[in-house]
């Protein structure tokens, strides 16, 4: 059987007349796009291109939703009430539905942003309120999150659909922990080394840990980022070193 | 055959802490709910309430979509270029349908709200970047706009149901054109008046002008306001009399 | 020496079109009034008026500062970067004096707001990064917090004048600290209880504690509440009978 | 007597991560900046930022005053009342005042930006309210406007002191007036002859038209762009060529 993943990237975060990342570079390298929803980033009418971009281009749209702090770009922790979690939740994979439908696509997945993302990592009544929001709005829309990370557990206990994704440009505990952004280490520089891991991902089932160890890392999603010359030829090596090997890469709603 | 009419109402007014109308009140009275979307009012929390409450009394729920413009509750009008009220539109009509689907509800027509509806009453530029929102998004949600004005038939004509409507408390000309606020007489306050004026205009067809002459109009349904004890009082009395004469209220859907 | 005390109030709370509390109110019986600032509530043209209506009284006004969430009210605790947060300060501190300024008045204290005020209270990087602010502004603008807490020891040692106030229709524990607000009997509802308890603080310098001990409260002003008729009954209640025990309610710049 | 002529950018544009303009490049170049109040762009930790490396290189700091329309930058014209214009302005120039103190220097004029600039040109009574703010906040901050436009009569005629401002980049007609951006022609992309016309008008007190007339503008500073590398370059040469003529870049402060 011939193997597979995904990449995914976030885009859709220009905000008016702000650009933020080369979505038209990245959407060339990716099979799945995170579009910010209008909370964190982006804003109606660049959403809706990014959107056609991606539908034109055959990449699978996600809702990256996110918190109410478009000055903090949603990487700020909030304190927010679980019945106003989930409700913004909800907004946001009904605008982005919105707006997705009006260009002929439709949205496959949601992967919290920023804060939110790490928020639900550890917080669990936060976690249960984005659970219970993509329950109430559709039990078939898979949640993508950390590979090994207790979210997926929970959201699968509740009957959700989970993906597990791996960090392209990040190192890992022996444990599967990423390696916090504060300590020394915790995030890759080396295009080739990237792409060499993410290749040992995909064949050996996981990467070689900052302790030295060969640590499992299951995940059927890497991620890759696009804000940056820099970082879109990172991107660019990993699926070119992927493919050369005979990993095909495409989404993973095509599993 | 039984006369039927509408009576729709602006619900889902409040924003976060800020209290605005009595939905529960007046949803005792409607059969139509235009519920803001986040853009001039409305925040996710509270407008998902409204439509949970607006389903379980049998309302219909519509999409009061408006300038983005929370300060000036969307009462100034903008000089908006036409990509973006599209997609601003959408956005409003995809996240309201999320938060109602949510509920277990669904977006049955779109009604612009102030400055935006007033606009489009005169600017085809922009009367067509909301007409292409609607058609973007869904072919078959109806527009609500002013009985007899321009813009019902210009979304007629690319395509899109419309249903006109009647406002209960304003004084109209003998042309059917409403009266300024600006000049007096223009905002009916007696309710037997107002209750008297459109049970004239549900069985005669039109109402008596400023300038005295009877004046046709045609009306799917007739605005009352719940933002005030004294609106819900003259609400009430509205319907209270179009009862007493055999007229149902319901939803313009269900004629 | 005639005895005398404070009385502070939240004002400015409205927003565009949304209306919180009645700010002609409360003005009659305030010595304080604490302005909103437009992050968590406030918007320019009411603030304004409130500012107006304050110095035509002549009660004293300050800078409530809180945390950029207007949805939110400011009550959701944010992970908000040092430098950030001393900027957001000192802008909101600018834009009242501003708007003081321009109606004949001006700001003479800094109050932060919900979130903000309770975060600091244990949050030392955030306690600093206001007191921060304070000083690169107004090194003579006094901070007001709750009595007894380290935000006050802190701010003292860093060189600022510090205001303690007590909390009129709150319960406190025998070691000074406020009752939870998840605990029962945390705020107090009977107005004739409260400001009797307030004129046993400003007489006997404390208040029995919920555990029911006399425990020392030093303040310099007390909050009341305008938000509700109820609020500014009691707080009605609690100015008359400390007038009526000889104690004159004056702004604490003037003690 | 020396000749001389002030240079004025916009800056202080970046808002939250979005980044716009190299403000530590054209803070070379320019004698006056712009700086955005948060309005239509700015958050308070960037603005600061930018105010306190203004302030290192003695460049003056104005007001750049906005709508409240951060999605559009400011450019889209709103229709917004009286009192509420009046008291955004203020609450703009208060808050850029709070954080240009807190960096040791202060604000010395006021430009209104976009969509406001290009609205009271023509609509006097935003014009007055814009002026109304200025006298309300402090009467001998001057306003820049375009030369020969009808608001810098306005604002004399109620006492407030001007500053005449041409646009470097910009094709006038004969009669003074700006060639409108949607004719051919408007905006002039060669450096060379940029810096040419802004001599020419330095020493000869007026333009080429695009008529091919002589031009008479009567300016105190002259408008370039700090927004692309081009634009740099672009106001890098104006400054080169008139110093090589002997004209001092200051501010019209020192004039």
């Amino acid at each position: 059987m011939p193997k597979q993943i995904d990449l995914n990237s976030d885009l859709g975060e220009s905000f008016g007349q702000w650009q933020m990342g080369d979505d038209t570079a990245i959407l060339e390298l990716v099979s799945s796009a995170n579009i910010a929803c209008g909370f964190h980033a982006g804003s109606p009418a660049g959403i809706r291109e990014t959107l056609r971009a991606a539908h034109l281009r055959g990449v699978s749209v996600g809702a990256h939703v996110g918190y109410p702090d478009l000055v903090g770009f949603g990487r700020r922790a909030m304190d927010i009430a679980s019945d106003e979690l989930t409700a913004d939740v909800i907004y946001q994979l009904g605008a982005l539905q919105g707006l997705a439908k009006s260009v002929g696509t439709t949205v496959r997945y949601v992967k919290p942003h920023g804060a939110l993302y790490n928020t639900i990592a550890h917080d669990e009544r936060q976690a249960l309120a984005v659970i219970e929001a993509i329950f109430a709005y559709d039990t078939q829309l898979p949640l993508v999150g950390l590979a090994g990370s207790p979210i997926l557990q929970l959201a699968q206990q509740k009957g959700l659909k989970t993906v597990a994704e791996a960090f392209a440009d990040r190192a890992y505990h022996s444990d599967g922990r990423l390696v916090s952004r504060r300590e020394k280490g915790a995030v890759l520089h080396d295009p080739e080394q990237v792409a060499q891991r993410m290749l040992q991902m995909v064949t050996d089932g996981g990467v070689t840990s900052i302790e030295g160890d060969f640590t499992p890392v299951q995940a059927d999603s890497i991620c890759v980022h696009g804000d940056s010359p820099g970082a879109i030829a990172m991107a660019d090596q990993v699926r070119v070193l992927l493919e050369a090997n005979g990993i095909t890469i495409r989404s993973f709603l095509n599993s």
